[in-house]
C-alpha cells in the first residue's frame, strides 16, 4: 500500500489515537455523490475564483512590495498573506487528485518562488511586517497575526510535502519554523500569538519532519497560553482565550475561529505528546461547545461583535454569527477528537457541520461566499453591509474564508474513512472507493449512494484479504432505525458506540446494502434557548431544511408563517427546483392580520385570522441561490387549535 | 410669571407647536414622589460624582494640555470633552433649583475659565483636535465629533444662559458657534458630522439668541445629509443616517444615539422653519422606531457590534444594547414630537422610557451606571466585559451616559407639564408643583402621589383665575380604566386624544382626585419579535417588572423557570426588600430535569419534571441592586396543562 500522500492529520506511529486515518490516494469521491460533487465544483470553481482573486486583491502583490517588485500601497488587512497560504494548501491537497493540475502546479512553482524571493535573510516572511511596519516584527503578537500567517505557510508547506511537491516550500517554512523556535523555544522569549493556528500547524510540521523542537514550540504556546501575555485587548482577555490556563479552561469562549484553532492544536500535541490531561480538557471544551453553544447547522458564534462565542444558549438564528472558518475549525477540530477516541459523537459533528454550516457557504456556482452564515434572514434585513448581506458575495476584506473552504474541500477525501486494528471504518458517506489496511493486508470498498439525499448506502468489498475484519459503518446520530443486508441476506447488526460492525471473512464483490431510515423529523432546541422557544426546524438525515421566500406566497410576510407541528411532513423527491433533488412538504399557516401593536395584552394571544399554507422547505445549505430574499430554519409552530 | 430660567427645548413664539414648555422655576418635583427623589439624588451623588469624575479620569486635564498647564498624555477618547460640556449642562440646570449650589457654581466657574483659556484665537475649542492631531482640525468629520462636542458645548452654555449663569460660557461657545457658521454656513464647505447633536444645539443656540445663521446652518447640516458626505466608514452609510436625504428615510437604522439625537434635531428645525415635510419624516420614522425596533421598555438598539438597531422585530432581550444615551435621545425626541403635535403617545414614551430604560441604568447610590440595559441577564454569563457587564459600573472608558443622565434629571421638572390657550396640561406625575398661564392669569396645581407605586394622584389647584381654563390630565396608554372625582364627586371625565380635559371655573384648594387602575398585567410581544416567542412580561402602570437570581432558590436556573399565564398575579406592597416598595407575585414552575440534549426531537416537547414555584418580580429599574446574578424581564409561559 503506498502511503506517500498522507492527508490533513497524520499522527506520528507513537501518538495517542484509536484510529488511523488513510492516505489520500487511499480514498476517491466519484462526481455522482455529493461530496465528490463538492469537490469537483472546488477545482473547477472555487481554488480558480481564489488563484484569482489573490491578483485581483493585490494579495500576490503585497509580497511584491517585499521584493522590490511593486510600489503599490500595502493592500488590504494586514494578515493576507494567509490568504495565499490557504490557496497554495488547497492547491497542493488538490495535487493528489488525478487530473489536469497544470494551472494549478503553475500557480503554486510561481508563488513558491515568489515566497522564496520575500523571505528575509533570517528566515522572516510576513510582507506586512516587512514593508508597512518593520519595527513592529514580532513586537504586537496580540493583534500581529504574525505566527497566525506563519501557521497557514506550515500547512500549506505540509499538504505540499505529503503532496509530494513540495521541497522548495518546506525549505522556506523550515527556515521560517527554525526562527520561530529560536524567538519563542524554551531559550527564547514568551509570547503567544492572539490567533492560534501556529499550534496545530507546527505538530504538523514535526509529524512530516521528526523535527522535535517544532512539537516543543507549539507545546510551549499552549502552556504560555491564560498568563495575560496577550493583554486586555479591545475585548478582554477571554476574546483570545487567555483568561486561563487551556488545561483549567471550563468553556469555550470568545473569538470562536481562534477558540477551535487553538482546540485543534490542543489535541494535535495531547496526542504527540501523551497528555490525557490536555485531552480531557478538549473533551470538557467539547462538551461546553456541544451543549449549550452550538447553532442546529453545526455552526459557532453567537455574536458580530467580537466574532464570539456568547453565553450558554445564547443562539440567536438572525444574529448568529456562524462563521465559515469555525464551521471548518470545528470539523477539524472534531476529526482530531475521532482520530484520538474513536468516539462517533465527534464523526456525527463533522457531518453536520459539513452538511451544513460549511456547504451553505459557498453558492452553487462554486465562486460566491458567505462569511457569516445565519439561520434567519430577516423580512426588511439591510443586506448592504459585508457583515450580514442578503446574498454570498464573491470575496470580503477580510476573505478568510474562501480559501478556507477551498483547503478543506481539496482534500475533503482524507476524512471519510480510517483504520485500526480491526479494520476500516467509514464515517462519511459519499460515492466513492476507500482503500485501505486490514488484517492481512489490504481491503477495498466502494460505495454507491445518494446520500443524503437517500439513506441508502451500497457498498462493495472490491478487494480483500483472506483473514477476517471489520468494516465499521457510523450509524449517525439522527438516525432512529436502520436496516443492513449482506449479499441480499438480512443480518443482526452489531452496534456498538455508533458503528455498526461486521466482522467476517469477505469474499471479493461482497456487497452490504445499509439502508438508514431518513424520515423527515421535526426538532426543536433545548428550552433555554430562548431566542426560538416555541419554534421547530425541518430535518432529514443530516440535512437542516429551511423555508425561503421563494416559496411562499407574495405578500405573505416570512415571519408571519407557522408550522402546523400536528401534519406529517412529506419527502418530495421529484421538487423541480435547480440544485434542490430532495425538498420537504409541511403544512402550516399564514397570520394575515398582524396588528401594528408592538406589546398587546399576553391575553389577546397570537390571535390573528390565520389562512392554512401549504410549505415547501429547501435544505438550508442550498438557500439563497435563486432571488435575495428571507429565509428561516426555525418556524414557529401554530398553536394546537 | 417670571420665565427667566426656561427649560431645555423652548421654541420660539414663531415656532410650530400644540403646546408650550413651562419655565424651570414653574415646577417643582417634591423629593416625596419618585422623579423628585432621582433628581434630588441626582444633585446629591450623580453630578457631585461626574465632576470627580472629569478629573480623575484626566477629562479636564485634556484641556489644561491646550492652555499649556499640563504635559500629561491626551486621556481616554478623542471626544472626551463632550463629557465636560454635558457634566456643564448638568450642573447649570441645577442651578435653577434652590438650595446650596456653591460647589456646582464653583465647578462650573472653575470649567468655563478654563473653556475660555483652551479656545483658540478663531474660536476653536476642542482639546484632542488641538493638541494631539491639530493638522486634522475639521478633516474628518464622519468620525471627529468636532461639531458633535461643539454641539455639547452649546447645550451647556444654552442652559447655563437660562439658568442666568451663562454670560461667560455663552460668549466662549458664539465665538465657535459663529466659526461653525463661517466654515458650514451657506458660504461655507459642504459638511455634516458623523454623530448628530450639532443640529438640535444650534436650533437652541437660535432660541436663546435669535441669531437666524445658527437656524440655518442647523438645517444645512439635515439638508447635507444623504449625500455621502461620510462616506462607506466601518459600518456602512447608514449607521451614521448618511444613507439617505433625511426627508427620504422611512426607517431608522444604525447607530441608534445618532439616529435619535438626529430626529431631535429634525423636530427643531422643522417647527422653526415650518417644515411639516420635516416634521412629517419624523413621524414616520417614529412608527418604525415605535412599532418594530423598541424593547419593551422603552430602549432602542439591538447590536452591539454597531450600537445600532436592527431590523424590524429583531429585538432580542439577551442582546439588546439598548444605550442609555438612546433612552435619554428618545426622551428627548418624544418632547419635541409631544410639544409639535400635542399627541399622547409622544408623552406615553416618555412615561415609558424615563421609568424603565433611563432609570435602570442608574443604581440606588447614584455613582454606578449601566451603558448598555439589557433585559435578560444570562445564567452563565461573562460580564467581565465593559460592554456587558452583570454589575453597573462607576465610569467607563466611553463615559458619555452618566453626565448624559445627570443632565437629563437635573432639568427633569421641565418635561412634566405644559400650556397651551386652553389652560395647562401635566404629562408626567410626581410629587409638586405645577405654575402656569392659563387664561386670565396664573394658575399653580400640586400634586400629592405616590406614583408609580399607586395610581392615586391628588390634585390641588392651589392658585386660580376667575376665568374657566381646562386642565388636561395624560391617561397613559397602559391605564385601562380610571375614576376621577373633584372634590369628592365623580365627575365624567371628557377623555380625548388620551388626556382627561376638566374645563370650569376653578375655586383656589378645589382638589382633583385622579384614580388610574393599576393592576399587574401580562404582556406580550408582537409574534414577529421572535426572541421573546412563548413568554411574558410582568408589567404595572408604567413600570416593567422583571425575575432576578436572587429571588428564586438556590440552584434553580432563572432560564428554567416558567410562568403560569393563568394565574392571577397579586401586587404586593408590602415587599420588605429595601428601595423596592411594590413587588408582584406570580404562580410558576421551575423543570428541574433539564436535560443536555440540545436538538431533541419535537415530538418530545418542553416536558421536563416542574415543580411549582411562587414568583416574585421587581421593577426593572431597580434590578442589580443586590447581589450579581441573572435577571429576566420575558418570562417563558408554561404550556397549558
Amino acid at each position: 500500500m503506498t502511503d506517500s500522500h498522507l492527508g490533513p492529520v497524520s499522527p506520528t506511529t507513537d501518538a495517542l489515537g484509536v484510529l488511523r486515518p488513510l492516505p489520500l490516494d487511499a480514498v476517491r469521491l466519484d462526481p455522482g455523490g455529493l461530496l465528490g460533487e463538492w469537490q469537483d465544483r472546488n477545482v473547477a470553481a472555487t481554488i480558480p475564483h481564489c488563484v484569482d482573486q489573490l491578483s485581483a486583491s493585490g494579495t500576490l502583490e503585497n509580497l511584491r512590495r517585499v521584493t522590490g517588485e511593486s510600489d503599490r500601497e500595502f493592500a488590504g488587512m494586514w494578515f493576507r498573506d494567509s490568504d495565499i497560504y490557504k490557496t497554495l494548501e488547497a492547491a497542493a491537497w488538490q495535487l493528489t487528485h488525478p487530473g489536469d493540475a497544470a494551472r494549478l502546479r503553475d500557480f503554486l512553482d510561481t508563488t513558491v518562488s515568489l515566497l522564496a524571493k520575500a523571505q528575509q535573510d533570517d528566515g522572516y516572511l510576513n510582507s506586512y511586517f516587512t514593508t508597512v511596519h518593520p519595527e513592529k516584527r514580532w513586537r504586537e503578537l496580540d493583534w500581529s497575526h504574525e505566527l497566525y500567517c506563519a501557521g497557514h505557510l506550515i500547512q500549506a508547506a505540509v499538504a505540499a510535502a505529503r503532496a509530494g511537491v513540495g521541497a522548495e516550500l518546506m525549505t522556506i517554512t523550515r527556515r521560517f519554523a527554525d526562527l520561530i523556535v529560536e524567538r519563542f523555544g524554551p531559550d527564547g522569549v514568551d509570547g503567544v500569538c492572539g490567533h492560534p493556528e501556529i499550534e496545530t500547524a507546527l505538530v504538523e510540521l514535526y509529524r512530516v519532519t521528526g523535527h522535535r523542537p517544532y512539537l516543543d514550540v507549539a507545546r510551549r504556546f499552549l502552556d504560555l497560553r491564560g498568563q495575560g501575555l496577550l493583554g486586555e485587548g479591545r475585548f478582554g482577555p477571554a476574546y483570545f482565550q487567555d483568561h486561563l490556563p487551556v488545561r483549567a479552561a471550563e468553556e469555550v469562549t470568545g473569538h470562536a475561529v481562534r477558540q477551535l484553532y487553538l482546540l485543534a492544536g490542543m489535541v494535535d500535541v495531547a496526542v504527540e505528546t501523551h497528555d490525557t490531561a490536555l485531552l480531557d480538557a478538549s473533551r470538557r471544551l467539547w462538551d461546553s461547545a456541544f451543549h449549550a453553544k452550538t447553532h442546529l447547522t453545526g455552526a459557532h458564534g453567537s455574536r458580530h461583535r467580537d466574532e464570539a462565542y456568547g453565553d450558554p444558549y445564547e443562539l440567536p438564528p438572525d444574529r448568529a454569527y456562524a462563521e465559515t472558518c469555525a464551521s471548518i475549525a470545528s470539523f477539524q477540530w472534531n476529526w482530531r477528537m475521532l482520530l484520538a477516541t474513536g468516539e462517533h459523537r465527534y464523526a456525527d459533528e463533522m457531518e453536520r457541520v459539513l452538511h451544513n454550516a460549511v456547504a451553505v457557504a459557498t453558492a452553487v456556482d462554486g465562486r460566491h461566499f458567505f462569511y457569516s452564515n445565519p439561520l434567519h434572514l430577516r423580512t426588511g434585513h439591510d443586506g448592504s453591509d459585508e457583515d450580514a448581506p442578503s446574498q454570498r458575495l464573491s470575496w470580503y476584506s477580510c476573505p478568510c474564508c474562501p480559501p478556507n473552504l477551498a483547503r478543506l474541500m481539496s482534500s475533503l477525501h482524507g476524512y471519510l474513512a480510517t483504520a485500526d486494528d480491526d479494520g476500516l471504518r467509514i464515517h462519511l458517506y459519499g460515492a466513492g472507493t476507500v482503500r485501505g489496511p486490514v488484517p492481512g493486508g489490504e481491503a477495498e470498498v466502494t460505495t454507491r449512494t445518494v446520500y443524503p439525499w437517500d439513506g441508502r448506502i451500497e457498498l462493495t468489498v472490491a478487494a480483500t484479504t483472506t483473514r477476517p475484519w471489520t468494516l465499521g459503518l457510523r450509524i449517525p446520530g439522527w438516525c432512529h432505525g436502520f436496516t443492513v443486508e449482506v449479499d441480499g441476506v438480512a443480518v443482526e447488526g452489531d452496534v456498538r458506540d455508533g458503528y455498526l460492525r461486521i466482522t467476517r471473512s469477505w469474499a471479493a464483490l461482497t456487497v452490504i446494502t445499509l439502508d438508514l431510515h431518513m424520515p423527515a423529523r421535526l426538532v426543536a432546541a433545548h428550552p433555554r434557548v430562548d431566542a426560538v422557544r416555541g419554534s421547530a426546524a425541518l430535518t432529514r438525515g443530516p440535512l437542516v431544511y429551511c423555508l425561503e421566500q421563494a416559496d411562499i406566497p407574495d405578500g405573505t410576510v416570512l415571519e408571519d408563517v407557522r408550522l402546523d407541528a400536528t401534519a406529517p411532513v412529506r419527502v418530495d423527491e421529484r421538487a423541480d427546483l435547480p440544485h434542490v433533488p430532495v425538498t420537504l412538504a409541511a403544512e402550516g399557516s399564514a397570520d394575515r392580520s398582524p396588528s401594528l401593536e408592538p406589546y398587546p395584552d399576553h391575553a389577546a394571544g397570537d390571535a390573528g385570522a390565520a389562512e392554512p399554507l401549504s410549505l415547501r422547505a429547501v435544505p438550508y445549505f442550498l438557500w439563497g441561490n435563486r432571488a435575495p430574499g428571507p429565509m428561516r430554519v426555525w418556524i414557529p409552530v401554530a398553536p394546537r387549535g
